[in-house]
């Protein structure tokens, strides 16, 4: 009672509502199908099905990898299985990384023991360090104006980044957008400041012994180190080391290779719209994942959403009036190559109504984020569609993944909002597994993605 | 920006806004204090260090259990420590129902195999079996309306309730509530039709291998039954063994005994209100537990969001002019009797602001259900101090359980509305241990809990 009330008056106050009966009554019309939509995602969806044959039947794919190649099969396939009117792929190079087996790093020269292992994973995109490694003393900074304010560092020595994530701050995005510099432009600075190597606290809220990955970046004008993150337990013991001795001296060992670029492909599968075909509304995930884990949150979760929503609304027999296109990306983690590649499509011919993306996780949906206002206006109108299952927020917001590239040439962005408090205890670690996904939480948001992409599907924006 | 637009906009919607000047300014009143509950919760609390005291060095508790004399004794100490103004413990005579280790179940006879073993745990309260065990047909129902219209069931059997919890609804309670009379009710309605004992599918959403324990009810008029729940997963076993043969025959064994009632205790401890200190306004958990698991969630997240949340407020010097009590009650699962003796207090001399309770788990909150119409036009103008952390819903609604009898007596519920789809994945059974409580969701409830007391304490109701 009180969930019908509030929300006819948020209606009656929006400022969009000068014309208010007639978005009032886009919220009647589909009211019935959203329940619909949700109770099947819940019921009988098969959206933990698919992400299980996702994470452990091919397991974590980093791009240009096989194991990226084969998630690109399984994709193609499942979505043909399915039934979708077109599947295809849409090649595109992609970058090729490889991270190999010899990755240690150990402190030496402590009064505690005489060498303590640290968890440490590569970063990705690092050069690898010498077949001997490279053994030298750690100095610790918060945040680049410390090394910057050091000066030259007077040896050579190996740069430790150690700012943790603010856990007071709700969100967790937030907290990682405001230390993840030390992981993407770390090695840069270091450079600049002297250094030879660099290890950076893993970013997570937890204290734990899994080493969190992710992209860094070198630039071609200063010399390139070595980069890798540890674990954030080790993080926290390293620095009470370093408080509590002169020095405290670390070998670290990475062994990387950049090969050259390889052919890889987004994956496109589609219900064609009945009245407007060549209008476009793509939801979307990124199929490619870190090489730990199995990429389960990140993003097989979104890839499922992707395709779940079309088989969901095929098996209720929805057809929509413009296309509904479920696009899983390639390449998101390393250089977005897939998204780029996407967007250079001719938006004249195949005009995009607006693009979804997925990419915080299976967990509970919350809303939506929209970055474009006309678009949030009107959407702000549906918000109610969601209210039952409490992911009726919206927001002003866009991504700067996937579906960045479409937004700049003026398709519309909206991202699924989800409960982010545990994301980032499993991004980018071997945390990220199929365990770790709750199939009512994952199958919610596959709902959410269904009941957006169905309404803009026969409403436009 | 526009979280703040929103806010105003449904301030000034509000029916309640007669008085919207004053109301406004309560929000305004407490919003820095709720910022800083909430960052100090998260960044710097102890719900989780304090539930992992209660999980691992106490663990389960069931009630009457020496294990929930230990509780007791540790949630007083807890207390003390944390120098609350006043902490004591409220003495209650609670039932004494002890599982003992004879407890198994398997299908004998079947074609597949000559034995087939069942995830077996006995209902809270069931008698045992014989020592040789029962060795019956089983008979398979799903509501006591189809067991009625059975008539009397030929030759002695075994009943078994396969009803599953509905998938398809958003919230799991609701479902629970459409599929518990089984765990409640089934022996009576088995034994009435001439079952021998009983078996009820777990009550979880999850087909797994986790049986799930809970209170089950005789009738003195009506024969005993054993009465023992399965996992999901042997439940669909059984269910389609039971389709493919013409009879299948299960052996079931248990072991239990009820003995005297003993003394146990409430627990309490307050924040003595600085002007008005005979006005109490109640935090609660419950400090039994099933005896599987730890009883993490269910309720050690409740117990913890009560104690934590006092001293945060200590913590940031935020005295109460009306006393903030924390209670954690004995006895929720066997049969509230620490609730109904807390309720037979003199409510004239200490009078009752209101009743808050956490019993659903250490998950994200998502706002309050306020089961009385006056707190609830009062509260719903609060709600803008919990929208930072997405816990702003409010919804009319009243517990059954800790509360139930101070709300009979005129005190205000409210219920603290958490994220459930994980719950029933743990509830009451061993599943339900400290490694699923995620840290920053437990925090974010005990944020939810100090800032509604806080601010119930300032201006009352």
């Amino acid at each position: 009672m009180l969930i019908l009330s509030l929300f006819f008056l948020c209606i009656l106050i929006s400022p969009l509502h000068l014309s208010g009966q007639s978005k009032k009554s886009v919220v009647k019309s589909y009211d019935s199908i959203a329940t619909q939509i949700i109770r099947t995602a819940l019921g009988s969806g098969k959206s933990y099905e698919l992400l299980k044959e996702l994470a452990t039947g091919v397991g974590h794919r980093y791009t240009g990898s096989p194991a990226a190649a084969q998630a690109v099969k399984w994709a193609k396939l499942t979505m043909e299985k399915l039934g979708f009117d077109s599947v295809w792929l849409e090649p595109v190079m992609v970058p090729r990384w490889i991270r190999k087996p010899a990755q240690e790093a150990y402190i030496l020269e402590s009064k505690m023991r005489p060498r303590i292992p640290l968890s440490v994973i590569a970063l990705g995109g690092s050069i690898g360090t010498d077949e001997s490694g490279v053994t030298a003393a750690v100095i610790e900074v918060e945040s680049f104006q410390d090394l910057r304010q050091m000066g030259k560092i007077p040896q050579r020595k190996i740069v430790f980044f150690n700012r943790p994530m603010d856990p007071s701050l709700f969100s967790t995005f937030d907290a990682y957008r405001q230390t993840v510099d030390q992981r993407t432009m770390g090695a840069i600075e270091a450079a600049k400041a002297g250094g030879v190597a660099v290890l950076v606290r893993s970013l997570t809220t937890r204290i734990d012994d899994h080493p969190h990955t992710g992209v860094m970046n070198y630039l071609d004008t200063i010399p390139k180190l070595p980069a890798a993150a540890i674990s954030t337990k080790d993080a926290e013991m390293l620095s009470k080391l370093l408080r509590e001795e002169r020095e405290v001296k670390v070998h670290l060992k990475l062994s990387a290779e950049t090969l050259p670029p390889v052919e890889s492909a987004n994956v496109i599968g589609e219900l064609r719209g009945t009245e407007k075909p060549n209008e476009v509304i793509v939801v979307s995930g990124h199929l490619d994942s870190w090489d730990v884990g199995q990429g389960a949150h990140d993003d097989g979760a979104g890839c499922v959403h992707a395709i779940e929503a079309l088989r969901l609304l095929k098996e209720l027999g929805l057809r929509p009036r413009r296309t509904i296109r479920a696009v899983l990306f390639m390449d998101e983690e390393a250089g977005l190559s897939g998204a780029k590649a996407y967007a250079e499509r001719d938006l004249a011919a195949e005009k995009h109504i607006a693009a979804i993306e997925s990419d915080a996780g299976g967990f509970s949906p919350r809303g939506f984020a929209v970055g474009d206002s006309v678009a949030y206006n009107r959407i702000f109108t549906w918000m109610p569609l969601f209210r039952s299952i409490w992911a009726d927020r919206i927001i002003v917001g866009s991504s700067e993944a996937d579906i960045a590239p479409l937004a700049r040439k003026g398709v519309p962005p909206i991202g699924l909002i989800v409960d982010n408090q545990r994301y980032f205890d499993y991004h980018h670690s071997d945390n990220d597994v199929i365990e770790n996904v709750n199939e009512r939480e994952l199958a919610l948001g596959t709902a959410c993605l269904a009941i957006m992409a169905y309404v803009l599907a026969q409403e436009g924006l």
